[in-house]
């Protein structure tokens, strides 16, 4: 891995230099075609597109249920058991993100509060392939079944041998409610819009490939959307207290998942520094991800050797990445330090993969520095509220003035007219 | 206004058409040459624009911090007071909405939690001219301040007289830092990525006109925004006991901000319907605003009548007005039936200006329908959260098998290697 050691400044232009984004006008153009063709033809737009895309001939989208439930006896008993502690710890967690509205009656006569409300209807966009992963429908879906969403339901483009039965089974156990087998830009245009097969959402949360991540940008307003995702990061923040091999085998873990995966060391120590950099090389060899790992490590990884721990955590922050491990001496004192950052791991047992799987918080993070003004997926993203308001006739009486006197600045005569009529019979006498 | 008796079916079918938003590409196209070019040339590129849109020369954006204060003595006292008392309101009722982490340690060996942090810097959009309101300041300015917020900062157009009083006061009042005179496209692309002049912010909040909207959709994912604001809107749930001239009053109310505006009202009373519908012509000949409001009461105007209490709730539920008026006899009874709007105003003395103005709940709310999935702007909007977790060795190992069974199921071997590193020591003998 390269190793820098330059000044906070420089290294600020450096990290500044890897988090840039640039969109891509031919792709734009392509997903808005496809958007607006499904918003005409629906069903049949997608039939088209997933013959084109897909190379499948889609008769219904829909997957039945009985296949989706016959899944849980098609995978092996450890993975549903891996499966089910994972929901466990997942629902334990997010349940503490539940919120309440409040009411406040501090005033006489006035009412005043706010009420919070689960979205109708959320869509789970999982990838194909690969790439699609049943522990992120784990960790999409039930946050959402948590907030009591009334329906959850997943599309995902058909595969030839049929959706995979991990997939289905992740489904299953996370209480989706409907498997649609439909991917990519459609896909997100139909949850947008609706078809005659698939009926529109609220909401659109997932990860997938820069066509439905264009889509999900495009569609954004009619329906709300997650982040849109990009290639996952990791920092590790560490002193030579900390074991190279780990720290190795922790930066390739995010460095396989994709060429432009960020894998990051920020420390101290230029000895530690050399040691994780050999060990990167040395657990590269025979890693079966190894093509991707190597380029994500050498095209997008560093490590940037500073001067002093608090200069390490100004240079993190400006980075703001999705996953953040403390590989400190005493790890927990550092907690304040930190203030942009997905998730974070506390110490050497908390190893990245740990979140990703079991621990419980959501593994569905900002990436690209977004983690700046973005929060982990929660049960928050599955609500949203509502203010409300009640007032006596005397309460609103002793707020007339300076409401007709806002109203009159803001050249907004007939907001002071509507107030003054509930006073009308009054003056006239009445 | 036109006045439907029809289906349930029928008027969920008019109120769709309603809703049906379109994209303008000409628009898109102009505002990404924008964006690009005042990333790549920054205060030059501002400045050429401000000649082009606003004819005006700008030497210094910043508005000088003294002349920001000074507007606080320009303005009539009642204005200030006004302004004060709806500061006052507004911070009691936003300071509800903060919230705290979490941690939980119910495992032992195993802590888990969640941080919550203000963002570090947020831009405040100020439309120019007879749209600049500082109410929208207040609201939008202080629930940043509330959530702690290092830096708000302010933009809005040039004027030929200068920025209006009243608009700087509300800044000062508000405890805005720094004000820039800049508008339209520009002044989103300068938030989103900086100038020499203005510094880049985390996210982005405020009304402003089409060029405005779009750059805030393009900008979305470098930073965050609130969601793209439409014309304002008014939904009301009225039987007869309500008085039809203030139905109609507060319907002109929306109606007088924009041709584009959509007054509605719902209700079970045809006689009522009726009425209301006179009303609203009577009160518009005097209207200041005249031309706008009945644009609006014509064009995007309904009054329904439907069957029951019930069926009016599901119809309206489905428009998911920005606000809702319930006057109903004993209103407060029917805050459950409400599933979608922004904000709710019960009974007949919330009158919905009291709301735009004075009594605290944020202003700035999800039109266009997209209240079945937006919030209010609120506190929540400008902090964000970020998990953590702690396990001891002994915890890890518990989870060990799960974690690797997952791992390998997803084919990401780097990941299960990266656990199991914690335990090579032992497993070597050593």
């Amino acid at each position: 891995m390269k190793i820098y050691q330059e000044s906070l400044t420089k290294m600020k232009q450096v990290v500044k230099n890897y988090t840039q984004q640039t969109s891509d006008f031919t792709i734009e153009q392509q997903v808005r075609e496809i958007i607006e063709n499904v918003r005409k033809r629906q069903d049949q737009a997608l039939k088209e597109y997933e013959l084109k895309f897909d190379q499948t001939a889609i008769e219904n989208f829909a997957v039945p249920a009985t296949e989706i439930q016959q899944a849980l006896q098609k995978i092996s008993p450890e993975l549903r058991q891996a499966l089910e502690h994972a929901k466990k710890n997942i629902v334990s967690f997010h349940e503490k993100e539940l919120t309440s509205g409040f009411i406040d009656t501090a005033v006489p006569g006035i009412i005043r509060g706010q009420k919070v409300t689960p979205l109708q209807r959320v869509g789970i966009y999982v990838p194909g392939g690969t790439a699609a992963y049943p522990s992120t429908i784990l960790m999409s879906a039930l946050p959402a079944k948590i907030a009591g969403v009334d329906q959850v339901i997943m599309v995902t483009p058909p595969q030839k041998k049929g959706i995979a039965p991990a997939v289905l089974a992740a489904a299953a156990i996370a209480g989706v409610d409907a498997v649609y087998q439909v991917g990519g830009a459609q896909a997100i245009a139909a949850l947008a819009y609706g078809t005659e097969s698939i009926p529109a959402v609220n909401k659109i949360v997932g990860p997938g490939n820069i066509y439905v991540a264009t889509a999900k940008k495009q569609v954004f307003g009619q329906v709300a959307i997650d982040m849109v995702a990009g290639p996952s990061e990791i920092g590790i923040l560490a002193d030579d207290t900390a074991d190279a091999a780990e720290l190795a085998a922790d930066l390739l873990s995010q460095a396989e998942h994709d060429r432009r995966a960020r894998p990051m060391l920020i420390t101290d120590s230029l000895t530690l520094a050399q040691k994780v950099s050999q060990q990167v090389d040395q657990q590269l060899v025979n890693l079966p991800r190894r093509a991707i790992a190597q380029a994500a490590v050498e095209d997008r990884g560093f490590i940037a050797v500073m001067e002093s721990v608090p200069e390490m955590f100004t240079l993190m922050n400006e980075v703001a990445p999705e996953h953040l491990e403390i590989q400190l001496a005493d790890p927990s004192q550092y907690l304040s330090y930190i203030r942009n950052a997905g998730s974070v791991f506390l110490g050497r047992y908390a190893s990245e993969p740990l979140g990703d799987y079991l621990a419980g918080p959501n593994h569905v993070l900002p990436t690209g520095g977004t983690a700046k003004f973005s929060s982990p997926l929660g049960v928050y993203d599955f609500v949203k509220k509502t203010s409300f308001i009640q007032f006596s006739k005397t309460a609103l009486q002793a707020d007339l003035s300076d409401i007709t006197e806002l109203a009159r600045t803001e050249g907004l005569e007939a907001h002071a007219r509507a107030v003054e009529q509930r006073f009308a019979a009054e003056r006239k006498g009445k």
